[in-house]
């Protein structure tokens, strides 16, 4: 399963063991988040957009890239994404992709060419587009190795993104999550989250734990 | 809610009240659907694309053109279709969308002006091409009179029809339920169910009974 929650919780994980954090423990709820507090680790939260008070950090996907984070273990919740790695607890193995390392996990699932689910976090359990959009990326990068012919949902994803390829950040203008975004100014978050192959990281979740993914 | 289940229940069903068939009562199971045997009803059925065995006729919609049908009732149950009626139970309204009827639903749902879920039956639970597609019809010819852009799927789906519409049936070849029927050579069933406005009615399901809606 590759987990996919474009703004912004995939793309801040990615961010963040490409800088170097040691891993990240996601959790779903805010107070399981909070029982972590004063032990070392670092705080990430996000509700409805928005930092929790108490928390040392939001989910700004810049943010993860501060040198301070190295080496260090962040908790994480967020609305949906967190939700979503809960949802695939069962998959043989969960990775994290968005645009900044689209190639990198494009190119393992090729090399791993096993049946993959692309799970769309989406916005309080309802479809939104740009996760299907980097969906639609995906799909288009690997399906001339894998089959994706089979299943109408990927077929579409890969339409739509071909539909935005060209102006990637200006056709996701359109999505009601970059509306709700822009309204808590976070235009440079969204903007970050749309650049392709910033990162060779694939986050894989294992025994409750993201960390980056050993190809071997 | 409008019901869309384009290949083919839907269709089927504005085609025989297009035809002049009385009513339809959709049932989940084969097992109801028999009970009405002998009482003078015609038993119309499909399993994975396929007649059942005992019933009048299966979900052909051109089949639903038949003169002899003019005045009948119909008992029918489908894979898809009417488990999709069955899920909008609770609705104040329901209405059965397709291609025949693409304009007639369009502009009865401007008139009403009310909040509307186009459910798309798919197939086995799972997302399909053709529902989507016809969807975005629908937002297409209503966006401009009704809110369409605070829903990220209906937007969707308009995008991918814009995709589809200069060449419909060409767009839906690679639909995997198009291929799915195209094994069971009902090809004529779906160039049928792509040819829009063939007419004017609206099917509407109240008490149990879809009957073409009187709009007042």
């Amino acid at each position: 399963v590759v987990i996919i929650d474009i703004f912004r919780a995939s793309t801040a994980i990615c961010a963040a063991l490409h800088n170097g954090v040691e891993k990240i423990i996601p959790v779903t709820t805010i107070e399981e988040a909070l029982a972590f507090k004063g032990k070392g680790f670092i705080l990430a939260s996000e509700r409805q957009g928005m930092v929790i008070d108490g928390f040392d950090m939001g989910n700004s996907p810049q943010a993860f890239l501060n040198p301070d984070l190295i080496g260090k273990t962040i908790v994480f919740t967020t609305t949906n994404g967190t939700d979503a790695i809960s949802a695939a607890r069962e998959a043989k193995k969960i990775w994290i992709g968005s645009f900044i390392n689209l190639s990198a996990i494009a190119e393992a699932l090729i090399e791993l060419n096993e049946e993959t689910i692309l799970l769309c976090a989406g916005w309080n359990n309802k479809f939104n587009l740009e996760d299907t959009v980097f969906a639609g990326a995906l799909v288009s990068r690997v399906s001339s190795y894998l089959d994706c012919k089979s299943c109408d949902a990927a077929m579409t994803a890969e339409i739509l993104y071909h539909s935005a390829e060209k102006d990637l950040l200006g056709f996701l203008y359109q999505s009601c999550h970059y509306n709700r975004l822009k309204h808590l100014h976070l235009e440079e978050d969204m903007e970050f989250s749309t650049h392709i192959d910033l990162a060779k990281v694939i986050p894989v979740f294992e025994n409750g734990i993201i960390r980056a993914y050993q190809n071997s």
